[in-house]
């Protein structure tokens, strides 16, 4: 099995890693909060995510969606929910190592963690908190003979950076939010935009299906439906694609740099299902009766990601799960500590970074 | 045991009982969002709470003071918390016996329980879930001979409605932040105000101290410090109170209608101790690894009440157990139906008062 070794390095054979208390596998609300819990025990996190930015499929699915069973919160968007998150672990100075997809896990021989995503970059940690949600989005692809050849090469199924389409000529295919919004996101940074759909009809919000109708009115983008591209043309980059219209047979050919194709996230458990884990269900079990550990110790799996009699899978239960983690980490790292809860009302919440909230003081005082 | 009877009487023999399908006892945070999860399943509730109103420890302990661990809040003032709370329970519109506590349970032949307060005010329901936080706050009481004699006719250890003391001569005793801002509130509202402390020093927000400074310096309010009541005069009402300096030994007779003590108030677990759950440190042992169920089936405890391996006693807990109480309240309502969960994000919240949250809705539209 790949997660075991015979003789497993220690912690400082192992070059130049991000070292942290709590490594947490997934920046969704789950993963986030267990930052500010942790925080309060004085233990440092570190996040991986594939996805570009942090919020999981909050941020990346549905971001200006509403959620109504946040408790304290008869609504809430969800990508506001995440920024709110962001703004609450802020005095604990998580790392993030975003884009990347946490491949590998081994136990070195200190008994700590080595996680190597698939680019490489590896992470040592005494504990890891699976919060992996559903599992790693993974794009799907349209079926072009050659499009390994361009990922990254002039492909891509993500937009990470916004800024790198400035003055360049690009094509989207899609025709659900993620083709609108990046459409009219692009409009004004793109020497070129082309958006290809093989419907005519486009589904989404009402804005901004009334967006891109404005912006193909103004000559900003260029509307190919119903149509699909059928292949894809260059060198060591992609040069250019050709673009099929179904209803009439007409190929044309278009010089193009950047094909982006949104046809959305499907969730994968991908590796985490080889990391020697009792998996239920495309689920991790977990010990729901102490804290939420899996049969591996030292290993955490707390939101969506986890089962356990009675499960649910809601964000406010992740919450509590990620909680009542942080405890036990906090008894793996610190064995002979003894932990004494302090209520943030009480003694405030004091940051890494130096910074300190905390309800004003009483004071004492005569009345004379 | 008094809970247990040779025959006990289907909930139809009982007289003009409150019916509802959850009763929850305590309106704290815990049990005011076990309503909302109820509601989404559609069950209705009932809470009593000793309190004259909801909120438990947030709204009567520390309204005006920041909480910072609930998910998603930076920082929350645990009024607006509450406040939040009944707005989001709001569609759900549940019933409130508030100011009563609940005194007797009663498992009924037909296997629904039946809860009365200590005001005879009888419930029925299906499940019944405590969220008794620390228990039922009790008031710290001044050592007086004949003080059972007034108590409400004359003295009162909570202020339930402030209007009651219109046009009254008051006199309260205290020197912490209830003293300080009901004498502040009741100032214009009294015919005579009198603030009655045994230290000359205050203990309250530095603002709250400084207006009652204010008050006394235009003579709206009359303090007496260090002082403490001594003996209450009257029949049928309270109609005196003696006054002692405690410095020079002086005795102030003065002419009151009402005395408030406020000392402060005590947790006590309560009549609770006494419903034949098994209890382990002065909290109620539930089984955290399923649904938060005592040792009688279908009555639960959820948040500071209850105790589990791990317990922690944060609110946010209290959300998730509620939460999986409610699943399991269910099944034992609806043993036949099989409950699937829907997400509020995809299906919206329906309000049993016909209220209708939910996201906007794509639209599919032709760009042309």
């Amino acid at each position: 099995m790949s997660t075991e070794h015979l003789q497993a390095p220690t912690s400082d054979q192992i070059s130049e890693p991000i070292e942290t208390d709590i490594l947490i596998i997934g920046a969704g609300p789950t993963g986030l909060f267990a930052v500010f819990e942790a925080g309060l025990l004085q233990l440092k996190c570190h996040l991986i995510d594939a996805l570009p930015q942090p919020g999981g499929q909050c941020s990346e699915l549905y971001p200006k969606k509403p959620i109504y069973d946040i408790p304290g919160f008869p609504e809430v968007l969800a990508g506001d929910l995440v920024d709110n998150l962001m703004e609450q672990i802020k005095p604990f100075q998580p790392g993030f190592t975003l884009g990347e997809r946490a491949d590998t896990l081994e136990e070195l021989e200190d008994g700590k963690f080595l996680v190597t995503t698939n680019k490489g970059t590896k992470h040592i940690a005494s504990a890891v908190a699976i919060a992996g949600g559903l599992g790693s989005f993974e794009p799907r692809k349209p079926l072009l003979e050659n499009l390994g050849q361009f990922e990254d090469k002039g492909v891509a199924y993500i937009i990470r950076d916004p800024e790198y389409y400035r003055g360049k000529k690009v094509i989207i295919a899609g025709g659900g939010d993620s083709a609108l919004d990046w459409t009219i996101f692009l409009a004004d940074l793109a020497e070129e935009l082309t958006l290809v759909h093989r419907r005519n009809e486009f589904r989404g919000a009402l804005d901004s299906v009334e967006k891109v109708q404005q912006l193909k009115n103004e000559g900003k983008v260029k509307l190919i439906t119903p149509a699909e591209v059928v292949a894809l043309k260059g060198e060591s980059h992609l040069e250019g694609v050709q673009v099929k219209k179904t209803d009439t047979d007409e190929v044309i050919d278009l010089d193009v740099e950047e094909f982006v194709p949104l046809f959305g996230l499907s969730p994968k458990l991908g590796p985490l299902a080889d990391w020697g884990l009792e998996i239920e269900k495309n689920a991790i079990k977990v010990n729901n009766s102490l804290d939420y550990q899996t049969n591996r110790p030292g290993v955490y799996a707390i939101g969506d990601v986890n089962t356990y009699p009675g499960k649910l899978k809601l964000i406010l239960c992740g919450f509590h799960e990620a909680t009542l983690m942080v405890q036990s980490a906090y008894q793996r790292i610190f064995p002979d500590k003894r932990y004494v809860l302090k209520y943030t009302t009480v003694g405030g919440v004091t940051g890494f970074d130096g910074s300190k909230k905390e309800a004003p003081k009483a004071v004492v005082k005569k009345i004379e």
